[in-house]
Formats: C-alpha cells, structure tokens, sequence
C-alpha cells in the first residue's frame, strides 16, 4: 500500500509512542494530585509544554493549551476572540473554522468572508477590505489543507493589526506546523496545532497564544492548563506528541526538501491530459492536489484503493460532501470539483512510492475514462 | 506503592492496550477516509460504540456521542441543554458541573443549587422544590467523587421529570460507570462517562444521551461523530476504552464485592479515635473519605507519600483549594474539611494493600498529632 492521505492522518511516529508509553505504565499518576510520582509527571508536562513553543515561539511571549485537537483549538480561539462586531475570515478555512463561523453568525455575531485565487491563496486585498474598526478577529488559514497553498499569515497579521489594532488574529496551524518553516509574530494572538499530522497520536491538539490575549475556556472544571482547558491531562498523548514533534522539527528543512522532490515526482508523472493541477507551484510541497476533470475524484479513489494507493478527495472531514466548498471558492467549475484528488505525503513517504503512485493514478484515470465512452 | 487515589485516575488496563495497539499501527487510518482500510476502521469505531452503549443502555433508545474527557461530556450536555430560564443542580457536583454553571450564570441562566446530606448526597426535597416551569436542564451527580454517596439519579430524574415534563435532565456519571450497577432510563436525557477512571486511557470520554433529547455541539467542524462532536477520532482511546470496559462491566459485581470488603479493610484499620468516616456506609465501595479532624489532610499526604501510600486529599481537580466545597456544603467545619484524606480503590486493590495502607495511615496521623502537641 502506497499511503498518499497524509493530510487527513499521518501513522504515529513508533518511536515516540514507544518513548510515551510509560505514561500509560509506571507513570500513569494524575498530574494534578500532590504526591511526588504525580508532581513529576506535572514537571514533564511543563517540559513538553516548553519544548513545543520553542518549536515556533518566544516562551516569554507565548503560552500554549494542550487541547485534545486541532479542532478544539480553533473553535477555542474563535469563540474566545469574536464575541462581539464582525469576524473575518477566509473561504479557504477548515472545517473547524468555517462551522464554527456558522455558529457565531446564529450567536449574532457578523461572519464576512474574504476570497481565494485559484490556487486557494486567500486575497489578501479582500481580506484587509472586509477589516474594519468593529472587527474582533481575524481568521487566517496557513496553509491550505485541501490545496497546499500557504498564506503568509505573519505578513497577513501586520497589515490587519495596521488597518485595525484592536482585532486580534487567529491562523489555524494544522498543515503547516512541523512542516514549513515558520515562527509566531507579535500581530499572531492565536495559533492553532494537531499532534496526528506530525507523527503524534490523535487526542491532542494545541492552542499557541501571544500572552496577553483574551483566551477564555471552552470545557470548564477542575482548572487544568491554567484554567484554560479542564480534563485530566492526556499525558501519554501530550508526550507522544513533544517526541513526533522533536523528530519532526529537526528534520524539517530536510523533509521538505525531499517532499518537494516527491511532490515534483508526482506531479511530473501524471497525465497532462488527464490531469490539472489545482496546487500552487509555492505552496506545501506535502500536498498535491489535481483534478481529473470529467471524472469522478471518488469513483477514481476507490479504482486507486483497489491498486494499493490510498488518496484523498479532500478534506477527510468533508468527505459526505459530492463538492468541496474550498475548490469551488477557487473558481472551479462542479466538473473539476468532481475530479479532485488530493495526494499528500508525510515524511516518510519515498520518491519510489511517488513514482509508483503517479503511474498507478494516471494508468486508473485512463482506464476510468475509456470506461466512460 | 499502595496507589489509592484510583478516583483521580487509574492505571490503564494494560491489556485493553496491548489490544488497541494497532490502532497506532497497521489500523491507524481516519476513519472518515473513503478507502477500504479506513471504512474497517469506522465500522469498529461504530462497534465500539454499540459495545459501550449495551453495558448501560437500550442502544434503541440512547445514543453515545465520544468526547475527549468526562468534563467535556459535562459541558456539552450542560450549554446543551441549560439554553434559558434556570439550572437546577446541586452544592455536590464535580467541578465540570460548578464551573459550568457557573459559566451559564455568566450568560444569564439562573442557576439553582440542591443541598446535600452529611455524607455528600443531594436533599431531593430541596432539589424538587427548586425545580419549576422555567427549569430547563438538572444535573445531578451519579457517584459523589469526594464521598462516594450514591444519588439514585433514575428515581430523582422521574421526579424531576413529574415535576416539571419539560424539563431535561443530566447526570455525571464519571465515577459510577462500570463500578455500580445502574442502566439509563427513559427519564434521564444526558450521562458523562470517562475513560481513565476504569482502566482506559486518558483523551476519551463519552456523553450518552437519549435519542430525541436535544443535543449541541461544543466543538464544531469536520461533521464527525454525526455533527456532535467534530475533531478527527481518537480511535487508540475509543478502543482501548471498549477493551477496558467490557473487562470491568463483565466482572462488576466481583470487583464490587471485593471492594466493599477492601473498603471494610481500610476503615477498621484507621484508628477511630483520630479519624472521622466522611463516606456513607452505603456509598460507593471504591471511595472511603475520612478526616484527621485538627490535621492537615495534605501534610499528613506527603508523609503517606514518604512512606508508600498514594492517595487524595479530595478531588485532584480542584486540590489547589485549601478545602474542598463539597465536604463543607456536607456540613463540615474548616478544621474537618482541612483533615480530609480520600482513598480511592480499583478493581486491582488487594484486601492486604488495604490492611497495609490502614496501618501506615494510623501511624503517620499519629506521629503527626504528636508532633503537633
């Protein structure tokens, strides 16, 4: 099996869950009791906590929030940030954004959405347009999760902080955390992360937040993560998640550089006839996403699942819905969106199963397109 | 060790580990993914679910919506349910419950507070006397997580229910599940559960709640767990919680008996003469709540800790605060509440652990008033 669905969920980095698992063993004491074993386990939470914002942050000036995903976080800094005026946002956003912008605008909140190119780039132009004195947040995805495209979110935080210094500024972190180079600006108030798109297990996301911004809890109880986020800390999940993301972030730069080989490999072996492509020549290089035009994208998934090559038609998340609402918001037509595959890639991923990969979805696409004379 | 702080958490059932293991493995797919391997793993996730479901209820009847913890379970069924008017609840809830309610209040729901017995459990008479036509949500705990005293949450919810038809009703059933025997009836509309107080992992909990009832989203995005409960499946937790479950519903009454007996241990060998039994006879087997009355609970926890013996101080949660609110709304005065100790058992609590821990309690707590003298 050639597995190319790395955006929806990537494999635990093993080594990091063998390193975790003593705190599902010896080390499973609540780090919130009083005795020592458990104020140990509370000292390395505190540990995985700093270890993680050295990754994209100054700790003096940032805070972090174990959450237990990275929906959880978006919808945190959303319904923390935009409780009053409008809320601008993209129409390249997650789900986790864009369905939790539905449920501000039922709270009466106004929900404005700025445009996208073709490439699922938001328009900053737009963006800035729809900011004004009565804005509260801003809402910002990095990089693009059904196209790979990556918005300049610390450019994007300067130019909205100018036009309106009292809006705060949200990205959802999720795609581009542990893969692009990147570090929290100032005009950043939140960020949000997932553990199981790096190599971390599902069950833990996180929320990065410039101290000093209004962050208020969306789970209330026994106070845990300074009030911010009760629950018992899901320490196994939480150290799983520091050791996947150690590996990932020494090895970024070498990573993405062999995933824009891979990418390139991709992309150069699939059929121009059959396929366009929908991602940005700068965008990830850990998605490609194409569209078979004509075609069914889910039609040619399963044909692709029958030859040992596991892709997506998008968002995972989404996945019940025929369009994706993202590549329409590019301009896409309903045939292109029909068509769309979204092949991505993790780290482990080789330039041999990418050259496999490509032969086997253009080989099944024309074999989906003789079927359909 | 003798760890008997099993309310805070409990070890994870190693086996229902070892079983959910390929889960971070070969199985680790999205289960919202549209290729075979991922579909194996929705079906299973929908196996857990029904498997969960048929240990407390008509899977006909109820469904069970997977959380990250217990007290998101809490808070979803509380903002779910408690929309106008006022919040019946009681001065014995765990923190998941008081913060919310006092989150609701915040947002201008009037929230009623039922007193409590001497050991913990709710006056009902008050508690119905506070329910009226505007009631639109009570929540009462199951298994008081301080005390142990039981609430008979079926008898209560059908008063309620008489009452006031309208009104919905919830219970935070965290420390009763899988350790006393109950099934959810057709008046009780929401029920909390957590994983990691059985023998799961921490990062799962679930809400049951009966079809019909209405339920909110707390966390809104991708549509999973259909449309409850958005964030990408927490498949390790959710089965390991299955495997640890079915192991702890199947040998329920053994494991009660045995800690009725191991409870009976523990408090025949506490000296009565320095300590006061805050726990009902008829509570919860699994928590004995004393109190060293003129001792400080939390001095006389580190001495245990010097010498072998883990346990609480009252509810991990909340062990910031000098004393617990619930043992002073059972009426305690400050020097009861600042002497209290729980100990806390699981299924792998031994009678000659309990003979053990009894005599090292006594000896420390003697030692102790001795030094104070």
């Amino acid at each position: 099996m050639i597995y190319l669905d790395n955006a929806a969920t990537t494999a635990p980095d093993a080594e990091a869950v063998k390193a975790a698992m003593r705190f599902l063993g010896e080390e499973f004491y609540n780090p919130s009791a009083l005795y020592r074993g458990s104020f140990e386990v509370h000292r390395k939470l505190e540990g995985a906590r700093r270890a993680l914002l050295s990754h994209i942050a100054d700790a003096a000036k940032f805070g972090l929030v174990f959450t237990s995903c990275g929906s959880e976080a978006d919808n945190q800094a959303i319904f923390s940030g935009a409780r009053r005026g409008n809320f601008v946002t993209t129409e390249g956003e997650h789900a986790a954004v864009y369905r939790a912008a539905e449920e501000l605008s039922r709270r009466g909140v106004e929900v404005r959405f700025a445009k996208l190119d073709r490439c699922g780039r938001v328009d900053t132009e737009d963006l800035l347009r729809l900011v004004d004195g009565q804005t509260s947040l801003v809402s910002v995805i990095h990089v693009n999760n059904e196209t790979g495209a990556v918005n300049d979110v610390a450019a994007i935080a300067a130019a909205v902080k100018k036009k309106s210094p009292r809006a705060l500024f949200h990205s959802d972190g999720v795609q581009a955390f542990g893969k692009i180079p990147f570090r929290l600006t100032a005009d950043i108030d939140f960020y949000a992360v997932s553990a199981h798109k790096i190599g971390g297990v599902r069950g833990v996301g996180g929320l990065f937040y410039r101290k000093g911004a209004p962050l208020h809890p969306l789970i209330f109880g026994g106070g845990q993560e300074g009030g911010l986020r009760s629950g018992t800390e899901n320490t196994f999940g939480i150290f799983q998640f520091e050791e996947a993301a150690k590996r990932k972030f020494a090895a970024l730069s070498e990573d993405f550089a062999r995933a824009s080989r891979c990418r390139r490999i991709l992309e150069e072996g699939l059929d121009k006839d059959l396929f366009a492509v929908l991602s940005p020549e700068d965008g990830s290089p850990y998605i490609l996403s194409v569209s078979a035009r004509g075609l069914r994208g889910e039609v040619l998934l399963h044909m692709l699942d029958d030859n040992g090559v596991l892709v997506g038609t998008g968002s995972a998340c989404s996945s019940k819905n025929r369009y994706s609402r993202v590549i329409l918001a590019c301009g896409a037509d309903e045939a292109t969106a029909d068509g769309v595959l979204r092949l991505s890639l993790s780290k482990a991923t080789t330039e041999e199963e990418c050259r496999e990969a490509a032969a086997v979805v253009t080989r099944c696409a024309r074999e989906l397109r003789e079927r359909m004379r």
